[in-house]
């Protein structure tokens, strides 16, 4: 059973506001610290929604539809969330995020796409063929794979505080970490 | 690094909003599916968070202060999230646990707790010695591994959809799946 656009569009709708409510004036002891070295904070993650919107999803949808397989995207730089979360403020990032995803949504909807679209063929630069129905579910699983990151990080602040519980705490023991976002 | 309690409080504060972003009038293939059998839906997980407020944190702090370690708290029943579902719809759950959380932060305020209380000790009746410290972090990581739990239930939704993405999609990897809540 697979989501319908519909319903990938109202989980893409939803999500920005849940991070926004959930990041938003929240002391830096939740939101600027990470996991360790080389892992991202919360403030990090919401750079990447960011550089997402800029280049992942709708960028890649209209390249499925130009070239196909005949072109494989282009590769996704890991980095570029350094790029939007330079001299912002956590505030500035969650608006910008929520802006973002409303304006992708709209070109989203014009582009009126029909049901044998979600069938058209494209080609990731490691993954090989994929399709644009695989590419908009990704971009909703993508949101959640990384409110499960958030959740994941934040609950890492306070793995030693709440003691023997650790144990019973589920995302103590996550071991979901995305090997690529 | 501990959290204090005032940054404890603030994630309090904040996770019922954003729980009730990410899932009020989401489609109903969001939100009442679950992870197979003896799994539950994200509708379930806000359950089971009204469930602890009722029964797992300040009347927890309260006992602690009561009984100290002369007494286990009384057990908690997993499957106590059933009696406040009956009959609800999602959107009564998520006004019900934003209410009741309002209602126990006002009480954990009123108790003005010092520094050393903090450190009183109460008996978990299977973990053991546990601080109030300890009782109060656990709050703000349960709220954080349902959230991390509601993420995963959501994905799971998805996993055939993403096609080839599975691989980068850490959320679909996840093995913190909490033991007890």
């Amino acid at each position: 059973m697979n989501p319908s656009l519909e319903d990938t569009m109202a989980l893409l709708d939803h999500t920005p506001a849940a991070i926004n409510a959930l990041l938003r004036d929240l002391p830096d002891s939740w939101t600027s610290r990470n996991e360790g070295e080389n892992t991202w904070s919360p403030f990090d993650v919401v750079g990447h929604l960011i550089d997402c919107e800029h280049t992942n999803w709708i960028p890649r949808v209209e390249w499925i539809l130009q070239y196909g397989e005949t072109q494989p995207f282009r590769r996704f730089d890991r980095g570029g969330h350094a790029r939007e979360t330079a001299g912002k403020t956590l505030g500035q990032l969650l608006d910008e995020f929520a802006r973002l995803r409303l304006q992708n949504l709209g070109i989203l909807s014009t582009m009126n796409l029909q049901p044998e679209d979600f069938e058209r063929r494209g080609l990731h630069p490691s993954l090989g063929v994929v399709t644009v129905g695989n590419l908009l579910s990704t971009w909703a699983a993508h949101d959640l794979t990384h409110l499960h990151q958030i959740s994941r990080i934040m609950a890492y602040q306070c793995r030693e505080a709440v003691g023997p519980w650790q144990r019973f705490l589920g995302v103590m023991h996550c071991t979901g970490h995305s090997e690529q976002a």
